[in-house]
């Protein structure tokens, strides 16, 4: 590993952020084609979490919070903090001081590949974060990793500056490149859901709303009258 | 697998399904002599669900919700969907649009041993969901199932329209035949337990209520003063 | 297993046990030297549970509370029942009637490394359970475990008079002897957390207020200002 | 529950146990149209067992295997005992003594949804024990189960007489009325797959063998160069 | 924590030690009233590993091996080391170069709540070791533990100086002034095991030997011939 | 997800990938200065299966091993097939007949984060497959993912053509780019272990070949004669 914090990094276009956030984690990873979501495990640690931001990435050792220190002093208003592993790890990493200081800097939230801390204050204080485990274990600042590099967090590959959007689904990252016609789709699928939800809440059936028959006929699908 | 929908099924009796759902899943577990609960990784999406029916039954692919449209139409009001997975799988099969679609048939909850997403929507139409998991993760519509054929889910079998009653604790499943008999000694020993908590809320103890001390020295429990 | 009940044991102080109770289980991991932290796989039952007691100690057997009832007779207001499992298990071993009899008897609350039922009821009496799983499945009365032993509670030693603390981070033990000395610690914890959290908060950077720069770079970090 | 045994129990044709055994798992579920698999978890205690044989079941309660000894009575030559579990559970309910006993009446192996112990002589004596857990943890004889009833094992529905085969892939149950049936598919499999694994093996390709081209290019797969 | 190292801890007694190697876990276990066994996920590296031994005990980091070559000095011939654990953790802690310097040591075998690797190298020499995980990650030496304190490993509690038995079936602890009573009645056991296995492998029943009739009948277990 | 097969990659050199192998996966996560190592789930098969080689990578739909048809076709001599899914996944989605068209191509070996299945057949034919776990449970061909792009597997990001090793320790990738370098790093951290050992093996003690006591010291370790 290569013991590095870089300074700067290219951030996502904030319009582009605020559609995505809008749009949610579900609809944007089906605008994607279905890619770019971390895995389920990863939770919000109160009801009703959401946040959407441009990444500034950290690789933090397991136990070990010194890194997220030295992410800090890097990260700007709009910024989510992503913290990956060098190893499965479940201690409280974060906790309420960092959150204040993140606050402090205009960051909006945090996802974490390990636990979290001070569960209450930080629902108190309405910092959103996503983590594997919730864990009052404390952490030292004894081994280096590494800030804004390329991280796989929760089995999902984030760059800095990527866009990540979170909320009570789980959290999805969109590649920085992409996040403006991803935006776009999302908001298609939003339109297209709209309309479609509309003719379900009166009863029509999604068979005949996607036209799924003669798809199903042609698959096998035999109806029976009784088993 | 046999790749059937069938399209008429025997379902449970409502005054059952009332009581059973009054009782709760608790009771009717012990009630049925501690059968048909199903494995305790199922969760409510949210806090305080419940919900009891006649169960719906779906076999589904991993990733692929396509049985769940055929399934749509099948389901009459009052009834509850069961979805059953051929393999182990935490992606989101179901979400707002199924549940709006669900709701306009009169369909009162879902059971899946899979996962679900759009929470947030789910919780303010206060569509009730019991899963294995939470996830963003969209599905395919490409490889058949069936729909009311026997399923195992979560560990418990389920027929179609066998009462599936589902809250806080978990889900637990009522053979149809057996469900007024249940219903009957589920009320019982809702006044039982209501004698036994006015008792022991007055500092009773259940060694006393419940005449333990003589079994307790016969399987050889020994008291001590000091360790 | 010796099969006893040990009548009289040791409590901790009231004075230090509610200390201790304000700091939370965060703050008293620290002051303990990172230790007593019980595996994260315990968790409430429902959000912002608190509780604080001197432990009262049950060896259980799978899907057996035989000794939970052996247990009430023992406990003293103030006392937290502290339930350890033979063998893993994940069954509703706890619910409402036996939290009757705690609070009847002025049990703060229970840590077990089981499951828990009658969520709903828990949460409306407000009587706070930290477990393992959230399980319908009741159990037995057939086989005998111990009251007032040292137990391994999801991985942590617990002695009869130990101090346990509990809230939405997890469940922390502190020795009995020690517990003075460990609540004057939190207590320095709180004074200095308060003091940094208000530096933090005007976005003072914990590399300056830990005075981490120069370690940082003695382990090599190094800064660059594009990847 | 129903605290029943039943003693007589119609069971599968050898010939068809002999023609499953021999083609194995991964082949008979195929046949099966991909049903009746165990969940993977389920694995040998050594290297290379293999068995197939008339499924005895047995419903055991955790920690307790009273009604193995039940079950060994009504075994006959052929057979092979399934036991599931009332919750789930780690023990080790099953070692080298009835191991003894099992193969005195000519049973064939074990499938367990809980733990084995012993593994040591069960390897030296040969006796195959499909497991979820390997563990020393004894178990107690309190509680009362059932035998020969419909069970549900590692998320399988289980019919007393249904042909279980079992090897280093995991265990599949076929029902019994289906066995000769199944057996005839999973012989024409096997002769289609030795063409195939022989075209294979000359450098041929499965992408010709099973003429998978125009349905990639309908599916829209798009083949480049370079990335 | 306390960061501390024991030099002189009081060892078992070799006679003990012999017997109860001999014996094995799962009889062991049995004798000591089924207590002292450490979680089933700790399984040995390879098939027939055997090891008894003086615990010389490790509490360790996360990550982190520091204390183990701590300990190495302070291990004597027919120790057995027994590392813990200061929060979850799969890493690599132990590998081939310790294993060499514990075997000049004369140091019988390792448990660890953590990872192993080189285990093809470990397996070559037989050195004995039962783990939660096999993994290449390796360890920095940063942060301490401590050395022949009490610790808690994989749910059981260990003090210096007691006796670890580990086979195929797990790890066993017995405390050291209770070994030469564990050690007589396992080998009563092992006597009354042989009797047991020589009538159950003519055919006789455990029904019968353990006189099971009475006291299923009296627990309600009912014949029936045909379901 | 863009549905993309890309034909030609730049693989990594012959004589890097023989050093690298001979390494092994903990030296080299060693001199990588501990990445590149996937999530300890991964296991081989059977014991003492290893393998290096180029990476051809897949990205795969759950139950659906459409995907490793069109890779067979891009694969070459020296190559490793390295297959990461859309979603969590224990399929078995390889097994015999893929293994024969894979060596019929002289690809080496096998890396899968979901299930395998033929174990039998494939320890017959010595081909080594490293995976997530081990399921009889077949696949479909349904649903399009992506070959040579790069994809997370089990946790580490692969690129087309980096290196991959494996053996009884896990699995480790080491891009392209850094091979040769990385494979001289573990020469060296061969030749120094060669060293290490010779002197462990002597008694000599890992305190003092590397100087740990003044380190621990200033730490602030304390020896104690007794507890």
């Amino acid at each position: 590993m290569k013991h590095v914090a870089v300074r700067h990094i290219d951030r996502a276009d904030g319009a582009a952020i605020d559609i995505l956030r809008t749009a949610g984690t579900a609809t944007v990873h089906e605008a994607m084609g279905k890619t770019g979501l971390l895995r389920p495990y990863m939770r919000p640690i109160y009801t009703g979490a959401e946040a959407a931001g441009s990444a500034v990435t950290v690789l933090a050792q397991p136990g070990d919070n010194w890194m997220l220190h030295v992410a800090m002093e890097l990260c700007q208003p709009g910024d989510l903090l992503v913290v990956a592993l060098a190893a499965p790890n479940t201690d409280g990493l974060f906790g309420e001081l960092l959150a204040t200081s993140l606050r402090a800097r205009g960051v909006v939230g945090l996802v974490i590949d390990a636990g979290c801390r001070d569960i209450k204050a930080l629902r108190e204080m309405s910092f959103p974060v996503w983590s594997k485990a919730i864990s009052a274990k404390g952490s030292v600042k004894a081994t280096l990793g590494a800030v804004n590099v390329p991280v796989v967090c929760a089995g999902a590959l984030v760059h800095p500056g990527d866009v990540v959007i979170a909320d009570d689904d789980g959290v999805v990252v969109v590649p920085r490149s992409d996040a403006a016609a991803i935006a776009r789709a999302a908001q298609q699928r939003l339109v297209k859901e709209e309309v479609n939800r509309a003719r379900l809440a009166t009863g029509e059936l999604g068979l005949d709303i996607y036209n799924m028959r003669p798809a199903l006929a042609a698959a096998g699908l035999r109806y029976v009258d009784h088993d």
